[in-house]
């Protein structure tokens, strides 16, 4: 009682009003709420005797306040156990008491963490212990997340250790605090009026991903701009380091190529000019110099007129090395992506990244990673995986995965990405043995999509797909599934997470059906990709064009990839199953193959027909998600639900629109009739082609 | 108890994590929290007999939540008097209880209330009672600041009515959601989702507005958009209206006066073409076929590069009439920017307005406001009222001071603008009588400061600039002090009003001095407006260049506003005055007066010394705040004591930046020693001309 009334008093200094009590989503999966009685698992308090060691810090604090919301008491952190149910937190150095257990901890690294219930000098106790201080504070989020997601603490040890040490976010965050891609407000990096201030909402940041093991952060775009290497924007960067290192998340930058230029006064940027390695080299210590656990740069070179090494008539390796170089004995690493295209119009855009990487396999230096964007063209709702995994032999590789929904919707489309994911980490590479994408992998790296917008993402849904790209860089062999479920829970509750973990499980599915189904991709509107445009026949490169991907006409659709030589960077296993329309299935068939539009499928159907069903059946499939989020009415606060409720009305109003304006074109190149039973579109061609949308969100390139 | 327990489950459902708990500024001042019992007023239940009606719903709920959260019981809206003490709101129309009370409601406007305690049926009871609905909304808001302030309420009748009809919001917001001269985010209205889903915060800002009396808001940039008055832009704007119209806030937008070409595909858009004419009209009656209560347009024409009237010969008569024509029979007004200048540089910029502006005067349509900038140059932090104020006989004039603080440090400035406002407002033009500035004005429209940030203005302290504009365009006697104790006790609590407002009152003069002491205007740096830059001299048009404005070489400074001519369009009783040196005040003098540095004030210090010491002085005011804000440390919340600040601690910094650089500059020029006991600047003058910061915020004008 006298804890209920500190509490009450306590949230008695929260606003009253009504919009502040609402949900809004701020807190994330972070939703510690009162148990029933039956869900509480006994927990006491936290014995924790160096409580303000970092990373412990932050472990303590935060069991206290989850334990104390979710428990509905009291739990103080104490140096001894003194009751029952006491939770025992720390490495054998932090925690002498540890040492009484029998915990053999030499299999783990450093961020692992081992947790079993245990008998401590006649007491029940919990223990969560690692070799390191990292992995006590994520032991403490998984132990968290156990009781918020009502699942039994296990009974004998559960060991947990991340598959990869790089599990990263990508920010395309500008210094004017624009977004590129972004769809949920501004960047949360508050550059004007860092170093100064810093932002408390930087430490929730930090405590999401630290919860989900998110461990790296490139704040800025990886179209670069070379001032954030300036005096004052690394001391602004530092502010940020500092506030992020206590829950073990390292800050990265994007080099920008042509900074010894822009920013060094040189007369050049050639990776082999003296003067310019010298410049690199002391501007990466100028930067250590501040921030001593710096963890190095992303470069986006030579790719959508980005300056790079081959402006110097260099290589990428020449490029990467030179700045690798510069990083090496501070321990950084620089990640070179390989989403690169050349003046010329390739024959294939999907093909290019592995032209020009593969032959340079072997070439770079130890501390370069190759980070390679999936799927191969980009990041469309459903490609193959990128033919770059598996094949660089040499050098270690980084998936690139897009959170932020640029061709899948922007904020307001439910599209969870965890099964994307999954069908390309989980993919066989036809390589070595049973190896999978995911065993070719140093790590994931997400383009963020997160924004000043107040629950973060811009939509409730969205978080889901920032927690999964973290769960699954920890593990990738969770399954989207499991991961949605976990999420649902905590966000949601348990007693709804069946019904929304539906409704993500077939979200993306639905997307591919109603923006471009049978494996057709790039058919968005120009600049800021908000809707359909694959008539758009008319920019400055052929391969920017949606005509140049979809190559229908008259008579067929779809991009021969055989002739292209694209199939080719495949295993032959690949080659073999996608190398004829028979075989390779429907769901890439558009990808691989130009066909008639008469080309009859497994399924009975001419490809035009089961286009047009596919487009159908992805608006209904909204139509089905808003009747199930309609059931949940009473089971989910009114303001989440109401948001959730008015982003599927725009979700299906726009995938309709999708579906019509897409039939509709197609109907103008192939003059078939609609199958029977089907619905024209609404408007005409012409009504579609007429819209423009000049100020929709995250078109920032050219600002 | 019950009710407590009520409030805490309630409570429970809220966030528990310690960033949420924190106070962020969310709730502005409309911060309704339990009342110590000595504080608290007796109120029982709210009667309200037709608690749906229009505005009186939003009455009723309001005071529900702000009372219950007061009095820590449970008011219930009823629809007869059951209890002592209950509330009874209602015009005789709505409440027909009030027809039992004596109340002579025949001298109130429209927007008029009264609130007086009685006794009703033998029990005594509160009144708030109005002619029309908008009244009642307003008295209930009046009734709840008044508890929430800790003001004991009138014993007698109280009458509250607005001084001037219109009292509106500027927000200089674009399409893609920046905001020019924005400091607190993006702009609050997300145009990509509307109309399907309108952010509940507008529902907040409604409130917000309606408790401090502003009943209108024009949505878009005065730099405007032709696209607003795109069809799909109109039913956006439709949602916004719908939303903000329960709480008596009529929407504006801003028209291109070239809407005509750009939208309607005209050649032309000359005023006196009949196709131009006609498209306006359609265009208008469009808006009115969805917005049946549109307020009206802003017009910025020929002026820093916008199209007008003046491209075509005609006059800003000319071209304000066209339109005006077009909303006349719908009800709508024109409100017509006077901050104009033409292509040739003029003799004086702050002479403009008037020499356009005052030979037109009588040539308007009845429904054109001119709308006045104040001051006659820009927003600088001193200048004099606008000559225009009392000069125009036959138009109708309205100011339009700026709420963001463009020059007064961003948002990280303490700069309260109600005693800049009180200055001009107070001011006699010595033209009729007693006439003051505020006699000569049909109304106030500030230059919004409310952005997507949490604490909606970019810091605490700026919430009191928007709270400022609406009292004082309610009530423009009412006085800075006045305004400030009564937004200080909302925000931060009675116990603490009193430093706070005497930290807002000293501030605007503080930032006077440290940029500009004496008169000195526009001495900021290029573009942005962020720092100093007095040197400024190479910008395209003599009048964009500080040097333009302060004139100052080896002998002397400031702009001779003698021979400018610009001194003649005052009265004559301000140009004895401000007509000579050693009659006008200290603080104008280098505004109307160029001097040689060794002119000696009355307080016998040279104008150099005097401009030292000033700037100095205004250093040191804000270490003084800054220490006056730190004896608040435990009586104020931490999260917000600790933003305000952290903030502080930028102002000091940037408050020195402004002194060093520009005593640094003048001494360049005039070569004069520092007086005795004067810090010297702590860098050379090279170092402040070489700073640069491109990415300072609100600078929109070229995006």
């Amino acid at each position: 009682m006298v804890f209920l009334r500190r509490l009450l008093m306590l949230m008695l200094t929260v606003a009253a009003s009504s919009s502040l009590l609402a949900e809004d989503g701020y807190e994330l999966w972070m939703r510690y709420r009162l148990l029933p009685k039956s869900k509480q698992v006994p927990v006491s308090q936290i014995v924790c005797p160096m409580p303000t060691a970092r990373h412990i810090k932050q472990a303590q604090t935060e069991l206290k306040m989850g334990l104390e919301a979710m428990l509905g008491h009291s739990v103080n952190v104490v140096d001894k156990v003194t009751k029952e149910n006491a939770l025992l937190i720390g490495t054998p150095l932090t925690n002498e008491w540890l040492n009484e257990l029998d915990v053999d901890l030499r299999p783990f690294n450093e961020e692992a963490f081992v947790y079993f219930p245990a008998v401590f000098r006649g007491k029940k106790v919990h223990v969560i212990v690692a070799q390191e201080l990292e992995g006590v504070m994520y032991g403490s989020f998984w132990f968290l997340r156990q009781l918020q997601s009502g699942k039994p603490l296990p009974k004998k040890r559960y060991y947990s250790a991340p598959r990869y040490k790089l599990r990263l976010l990508n920010h395309w965050d500008n210094l004017n605090r624009s977004v590129e891609r972004g769809y949920a407000g501004q960047s949360i990096w508050d550059w004007h009026k860092l170093p100064e201030y810093v932002d408390p909402r930087i430490t929730d940041y930090a405590r999401a991903n630290a919860s989900i093991g998110i461990n790296g952060t490139v704040l800025t775009n990886v179209n670069a701009n070379a001032m954030v290497l300036r005096a004052d924007y690394i001391l602004k960067t530092k502010a940020i380091a500092d506030t992020l290192r206590p829950y073990g998340i390292k800050v990265y930058l994007t080099a920008r190529f042509s900074a010894p230029i822009e920013l060094g006064g040189l007369k050049t940027a050639d990776p082999l000019d003296p003067q310019v390695r010298q410049w690199w080299k002391e501007k990466v210590a100028e930067i250590y110099g501040e921030i001593n656990d710096f963890g190095g740069f992303v470069v986006k070179a030579n790719s959508e007129g980005q300056p790079g090494p081959q402006n110097y008539g260099r290589s990428h390796a020449d490029g990467a090395n030179m700045i690798a170089e510069a990083l090496e004995h501070h321990g950084g690493i620089l990640m070179w992506r390989a989403f690169v295209y050349d003046d010329k119009t390739p024959v294939d855009r999907a093909a290019q990244a592995y032209s020009e990487f593969k032959p340079l396999d072997g070439k770079f230096l130890p501390n370069v990673i190759v980070q390679v964007k999936n799927g191969p063209i980009d990041f469309q709702p459903r490609e193959p995986f990128s033919p770059l995994f598996g094949a660089l032999q040499q050098t270690p590789s980084l998936m690139e995965v897009q959170v932020t929904k640029e061709y899948l919707g922007f904020a307001t489309h439910l599209a969870y990405l965890g099964t994307m994911w999954q069908e390309a980490l989980a993919s066989p590479t036809r390589r070595l043995g049973k190896q999978k994408v995911l065993d070719t992998l140093t790590g994931i790296a997400g383009v963020s999509n997160i924004g000043s917008d107040r629950n973060w993402c811009g939509s409730h849904f969205d978080q889901a797909n920032w927690y999964a790209l973290g769960r699954l860089a920890w593990d990738p062999t969770l399954g989207a599934e499991r991961v949605a479920d976990e999420w649902a829970r905590m966000t949601f509750g348990p007693a709804v997470a069946k019904p929304v973990v539906s409704m993500l499980m077939r979200s993306r599915e639905a997307v591919v059906n109603y923006t471009g189904p049978l494996g057709l991709t790039h058919l968005m509107a120009t600049g800021h990709h908000y809707g359909p445009g694959p008539w758009v026949n008319n920019l400055g490169r052929a391969d920017w064009n949606p005509v140049y991907f979809h190559r229908a006409d008259k008579d067929g659709i779809g991009f021969d990839r055989m002739s292209a030589g694209t199939l080719k960077q495949y295993a032959p296993g690949w080659q073999e199953i996608w190398g004829k329309p028979s075989t390779t299935p429907d769901n890439l068939l558009l990808w691989f193959h130009h066909v008639p539009w008469t080309h009859r499928l497994g399924s009975g159907k001419t490809v035009w027909e089961e286009l047009v069903s596919r487009y159908t059946s992805g608006v209904s499939e909204v139509a089905s998600m808003q009747d199930e989020w309609a059931k949940l009415k009473n089971k989910i606060d009114p303001a989440r639900h109401s948001q959730v409720t008015e982003f599927l009305k725009i979700q299906h109003k726009e995938a309709k629109w999708w579906r019509d304006a897409s039939i509709a074109y197609w109907q103008s190149l192939n003059g078939l009739p609609l199958p029977n039973g089907f619905a024209p579109p609404e408007h005409s061609l012409e009504f579609y082609k007429y819209l423009s949308h000049p100020y929709a969100p995250g078109n920032t390139h050219t600002g």
